[in-house]
């Protein structure tokens, strides 16, 4: 999807979240054992106003694909930006949120989205609400995301930090 | 996204939908002109019980990108599956459906889709339903599209024949 067009200016300030991105994270949850996960995120784009995303994590456990998401980050003005995502599991989640430029020498960035919809497959299981802060300092990246799911309240679940990939 | 794993078998009947596809469509919907596209679909699989799924189309007048879309087909058994997908505009599908095996000695393959729900961004235009029928006889993918958006009723949007590629 990437391209040789010129960044879109809706998506101007996104410009830090540009690439690819790697690393390891820690998943937690009332219904389940704790996990360990490696993980790739990136993101692109074709001189549209939006960004491309796509993030894929292996259990280190057992060294199998785990979680996978993907879709599409709008740039809407104002500060403000839109999530649009599929999940493998039969969920798509649309989000919206804030951008806040940190003050940090490295360019820091802070992307928080709340969930407006989750809609979900007959056969998926049970989400409500996703919650994703991301914080973006030079080269690293660290996000934390909290959910509501199969009937658990709001609560945190995935943290990692990601490094940008050369 | 692909890997070297086994199909998982609740998509394996879907294992005629894999690989690149590349051909030509052309929309039509009563509030804009008619136009002519260029688009890939991409299927692939990670081993799990969903293919991934991405398209991207080019206007043949402009040379532009135009739509993309990006998820995932989910095999629930039962000859029935559903798909979750993200478009860029801003809208989050869930589609369930059929599975139908023709009788062509090349295996053909029927697939109808209904969007169950059709979620979207504060700013993304309104969709209100989509429908999807894909058809593939050996390396041969036909699918028309229909949609009710932005107020006007259920009625076709996009038809296009595709090739796989070798």
């Amino acid at each position: 999807m990437d391209t040789t067009a010129p960044l879109h200016p809706d998506v101007a300030e996104l410009a830090g979240l540009l690439g690819t991105w790697r690393g390891q994270g820690r998943g937690e949850y009332p219904t389940i054992d704790s996990f360990e996960y490696q993980e790739e995120v990136s993101f692109g784009h074709v001189g549209k106003p939006f960004l491309t995303y796509r993030q894929s994590t292996i259990r280190l456990d057992t060294g199998l694909p785990a979680h996978a998401e993907i879709g599409y980050l709008r740039g809407v003005g104002a500060g403000r930006l839109e999530l649009v995502l599929a999940h493998p599991t039969g969920v798509a989640e649309i989000a919206e949120g804030t951008i806040e430029h940190l003050a940090d020498p490295a360019g820091g960035l802070r992307l928080h989205l709340h969930s407006t919809q989750v809609a979900r497959t007959t056969t998926a299981k049970r989400v409500d609400s996703l919650e994703r802060r991301i914080d973006i300092t030079g080269d690293t990246l660290h996000y934390d995301l909290s959910m509501a799911a199969v009937g658990e309240p709001h609560q945190h679940h995935l943290s990692a930090t990601l490094h940008r990939q050369a």
